[in-house]
């Protein structure tokens, strides 16, 4: 017997035909003793359709009675889902997050998870059902319906799997794996059987889409492996896990990622008194801005100007601008520049541990490729250039190639 | 301050407009203390649509499933609610069923209320909100969600308002009251200010189709007021309630109603035994069949011979077809005549009870018209006559127009 969470996202079920798709190709693939969750998304567009039916009726938004209305799109889908499972053929029963056991915290909009509790779901387990859980959703202890935010419905699996000690979480989407770049960027890109959740983490804060790295957090804190796969084919697709199963890192890189959602900021001639970093950066903090490379240089001319260059998200630019303007207003920088043609690419790797010629080999394949770098990060398992915009596909796969020879 | 509930269907919650407008309603007439609770029905045809989407996967029907999908319409609707009020300015907060306290059994599709706990909506009329409830919809003591059935978005409001001790408990409709007849058909029809719960049941029993009796039914189980009134207009409409606060008693009479779905079964030359009746009763009975009208007459020439007419729903008589050929070759009786083309004409009120005239004055009022009467029969308050169905409109306004004279 193998307990097995599958996760189907809205394009999946966005028709009552791709409904019974989903519950037919759940069906082929379940062994006669496996437990089965499937948690499903609302259908296609319908969550898009409620926010219109909102915006019809006030521009302020709303948190409770937002995810009131929105958790209402999951409802639909479990409720035809388990229909089609017995349809087909196979006892079903259909949970909203709140009789799948989910409580959370007050966060409408972006709840999070406080705790699961799986009796209910292991009950029609035993009375030999497949379970179709919304994904998305929970309730506070108060009895408020709440909704996960961005990521939520493969949060939902991978939390339901870590509560019911399930063999694996598989997620269903329209790639098939994790990919070691962009295919639409690199067409060499090679799909990876396995990939550690910190790697996995790393890409997504880098750029890689697949996953929202907050599955994968809670995956690595449960040790849930996640089987990222394809919803259109049979084959397997990508192990997210906390150790490779086999002695196979044939590459010490395990990806390529870039992020074009990136301005650079610089402040010139700062003077180097202590105390002025913390007041840049707390300022920005203090107006939720994230700050991401930051790099500061003195100068070697005099040694009590510094410059300092950092990246920002580029929707952030505009609130970033003022905050700027005013400090320099206070501070007297004598130059402030902020950009938006820059971008980021990164090489993740657990690999690059021990192992230093993974910088070197990076810088060299953008120096081949006449490609400037203006700003250097790096973490435990990853470096990072800020590049020109312009220059992003051509860097991707020079690093590629680099570290994935054909 | 006065605690009132007020119920909206469907069609008054179709649009965002229409759900804006049911808010300014609500708010013009509220006074600062009011604590009011609104139910409200499924976005127009909404609970159709949701229908559409399970009979694309599946012919078969769904008890569990079906109601976690039509539970939706309702939660959309509240919250879309709760939303226009906060943006013409007055706090509110949505509840599913649930939220709001119903429990009800396990019958999906038809499911009784078993009770109510009215804690959190007085924890929110405390916090000043107005409370915006989802009509038609429980959950079960092992958490499964459930809806009503019929006439359960006004049974919801009564039971709020019989659990809140509420002053009364509106119901907006798309007639602005009870009348004396149906204003299509009569065009005389007084609307009335008062109506009993008896005199309410006994005409929505008869063809009157306001209000479903299982609604007024619970009125007078908890004597809670309802409030019949119009969506459109601010007039007040028709109160149902135990007795009359005033003595205006104006007509003994209080409605003229009548049923065409009827259908009519003569049993001619039965043999007069014991049990007979009973055979043929208990026979329809155990096939669902209700039976309305009955009369049984022994012939003059042959005392040891009857007839027996009797009345069922049109939709039955394939199924009453069925039974009475089959009993007929087990009894032998010298005819057997099914007819569709009958209606039911009633007059009702309790004023009737020790007036021994009305029944003359009703059949008079036929016999003036030249209208042939089939069958009679009558309860404590009201009197029943089986006419030809080309003749309804005829007799109701014949008899309408003799107990409310112009």
């Amino acid at each position: 017997m193998a307990v097995i969470v599958k996760k189907f996202g809205g394009s999946s079920v966005a028709t009552p035909d791709k409904i019974m798709a989903v519950a037919r190709r759940v069906l082929r693939e379940k062994k006669p003793d496996d437990k089965i969750v499937v948690v499903v998304s609302a259908m296609g567009d319908t969550t898009d359709d409620l926010i219109s039916l909102a915006k019809a009726i006030t521009d302020k938004t709303y948190g409770r009675e937002m995810d009131m209305l929105l958790a209402t799109g999951e409802q639909v889908s479990i409720a035809l889902l388990a229909m089609a499972f017995v349809e087909l053929g196979h006892e079903a029963v259909s949970m909203t997050g709140f009789q799948a056991g989910f409580t959370t915290n007050e966060m409408f909009n972006k709840a999070k998870i406080t705790g699961i509790n799986t009796d209910r779901i292991w009950e029609e387990f035993n009375a030999g059902k497949i379970v179709v859980v919304a994904g998305f959703q929970g309730l506070t202890q108060r009895g408020d319906i709440t909704t996960l935010g961005r990521g939520g419905s493969d949060t939902t699996a991978v939390a339901v799997a870590a509560g019911l000690k399930a063999d694996h979480c598989e997620i269903y989407t329209d790639v098939d794996g994790i990919y070691s770049s962009d295919p639409r960027v690199v067409p060499d890109a090679r799909r990876m059987k396995e990939i550690t959740y910190n790697e996995m983490l790393e890409m997504a804060r880098l750029g890689a889409g697949v996953m929202h790295p907050r599955s994968v957090e809670l995956g690595k804190h449960y040790g849930m492996p996640i089987h990222v796969r394809s919803t259109f084919t049979n084959e397997p697709g990508t192990f997210i896990r906390e150790e490779y199963t086999m002695e196979e890192k044939e590459f010490v890189i395990r990806g390529v990622t870039h992020d074009t959602n990136v301005a650079k900021i610089a402040v010139l001639g700062v003077p180097d008194q202590p105390g002025i970093a913390y007041k840049i950066f707390s300022t920005l903090a203090a107006a939720n801005i994230d700050v991401d490379m930051i790099v500061q240089s003195v100068r070697v001319m005099d040694k009590h100007i510094i410059d300092m260059v950092f990246t920002i998200a580029q929707g952030d630019v505009p609130q970033a601008k003022k905050i700027m303007e005013k400090l320099n207003s206070q501070m007297d920088f004598s130059g402030l520049k902020i950009e938006e043609n820059v971008a980021k690419v990164s090489v993740v790797g657990a690999g690059m541990l021990g192992n230093p010629g993974i910088a070197a080999a990076t810088f060299g394949a953008l120096a081949d490729a006449g490609i400037n770098i203006e700003v250097i990060s790096t973490s435990e398992i990853s470096i990072s250039c800020l590049i020109d915009s312009s220059k992003v596909k051509e860097a991707v796969n020079a690093i590629h190639s680099r570290f994935f020879p054909a």
